[in-house]
């Protein structure tokens, strides 16, 4: 097993104390065991506060969101595991500003339920909790059943746009109309060229065979929608943007935001070579964009492979995406 | 070949295509090939102007230090193949504003070559030109023989201390002094536990056995110092912070900056790890640590590794060190 690790099992463990030996200024812990961490600064009273959460493996998703204009906790799991009720419900209270909590995290049957339960038990406590469930993945379910889907990269884009409308110490409901607004208008569809390797166990748990790519392959190798010899980039984006069109006709005209995500392994410099094939394949439809990121947002180990994500905007998600933000991993000014 | 391309012969160009088209807002080609690019907004007048240039396939090293705060300009060579002393001289006509223009680049024969040759044409332009070589790859030449060690991560510091002396309206002699005090406070080991691969040959040109890692293998995969067996993640950051402080002794009480630099396919979990154990190491030493950067700085393609980079503070660098800076890969505020 090619990684830098001590004891497999403390893995997780390890990686939050560095995280909070270098980034003591931004996050703090609110449990012995350091799976809940919140904003060093806070809460802030009176403005709407947004947690997230889910299993390790997927820097800088999830805990590396947290910061001002984005999240204000998280609730850390084990290598893709979900964190317990329990973390949730102490980030909850934590980062209750008297404003309510808005739960924002991927759907994931263990983090579904465990975030079903932590609000449950806020809501004893008297603190107000909606859930927003981001469910982004195309490939995971057909047309139809969109609220079947998983949520990957295109989260970021819930965090970011949710996080800039608390930070207008926007209501409780607003804040939930924004993240349920973005997820409505936002797909991310990936692909895969080779597995990660949970550190527990030391070797990949599925195999892609040599010349061969999966479409649609989740962040932890969940089965994709076609496996195939690997095609071009441009052939690749092609593929990836078309299904993303298909689920969400974009009219020539309209302005969206892209995020080419990187899942561990792939070179920054393929990610460019991508974005370069999913730009031209945009104008020639007459789709403008704004403000594209490009680089690593929710990965899985060193998993080689990437994701496009499609964001539709309108003058409220475009003014909101652009506000700034800051976290130990990302800056937008 | 697990690699998203096109023609591999145009892997460079496309990404230059991709990389110009997302971030038109921070960086302009002055030629036609895309091969020298320099910040949207200059030349700055009277102000020292800073050229950087080197091979590609070590995103963000070398074009995504352009930018306020950082560098002026950069030419592009093909993967880990120098840039043209044409292409220099391009960016360095580009980004002169009167007051010199100051290269940093790594130790590497092609660069150095064409870099000198650029720096002979500008000086017939009346431009002057002014070169610090960074050597902070500790591995890669014996002590005493310092000026003949290659440049690799450690080269982020040069650039970021220079970067912030120029935007302060200081003489090129001045941040020449700057980046030439970096250089002399700045060490980086690395270690490897797989090669990359170049797109245009399509397999590994080398290779690291199973349960095997190389120490002090350079970004291009020039050999290291000692392969072995892999070792814990303290174990290897022991390893690597040992064979620094032999070269460049750090006495308790003094302060560091500290870069974690992943090479590719090593996941950020890991580097947060490997943080922890270099954070441990350096406080039984009593060495303190001021603003740790961990993430991508300098990649090799897909190649899994990582180095540690330690920097040797005083009042003068910490100050430059905070100043902010902006490119397409980075923010500091």
């Amino acid at each position: 097993m090619k990684k830098f690790l001590n004891d497999p099992e403390q893995v997780v463990d390890e990686m939050l104390e560095g995280l909070l030996l270098a980034h003591s200024d931004q996050l703090k812990s609110v449990r012995s065991d350091n799976r809940a961490l919140v904003r060093a600064k806070g809460p802030s009273n009176g403005k709407v506060a947004i947690a997230t959460g889910g299993g390790s493996g997927h820097l800088p998703l999830f805990l590396g969101y947290v910061g001002p204009g984005m999240l204000d906790g998280v609730a850390v799991g084990n290598i893709f595991a979900s964190p317990s009720a329990r973390q949730m419900l102490d980030v909850t209270r934590a980062i209750n500003g008297g404003a309510g909590v808005l739960y924002i995290y991927g759907n994931y049957g263990g983090d579904v339920m465990n975030f079903d339960m932590a609000a449950e038990l806020a809501g004893m406590e008297d603190i107000r909790v909606e859930t927003v469930v981001a469910t982004d993945d195309v490939a995971s379910m057909p047309k139809g059943n969109e609220a079947g889907r998983r949520g990957v990269a295109g989260m970021f884009y819930l965090y970011k746009l949710a996080g800039a409308k608390a930070e207008q110490m926007a209501s409780l409901e607003e804040v939930k109309r924004i993240a349920e607004k973005a997820n409505a208008n936002v797909r991310t569809m990936g692909v895969a060229l080779t597995p990660c390797i949970l550190p527990a166990v030391g070797h990949p748990t599925f195999t892609i065979g040599e010349g061969e790519m999966e479409i649609g392959m989740g962040i932890h190798g969940e089965p994709g929608i076609h496996r195939g010899t690997i095609e071009t980039a441009d052939e690749v984006a092609k593929s990836l943007v078309s299904t993303i069109l298909q689920d969400l006709p974009i009219e020539a005209g309209a302005e969206v935001s892209v995020l080419i995500n990187g899942l561990g392994a792939t070179p920054l410099e393929e990610l460019y070579v991508i974005y370069r094939s999913v730009h031209r394949l945009l104008a020639e439809k007459g789709i403008h964009i704004h403000r594209p990121y490009i680089g690593e947002f929710a990965t899985s180990m060193e998993m080689a492979g990437l994701s496009v994500s499609l964001l539709k905007l309108d003058d409220e998600l475009r003014e909101l995406l652009d506000a700034p933000y800051q976290t130990p991993f990302h800056v937008q000014k």
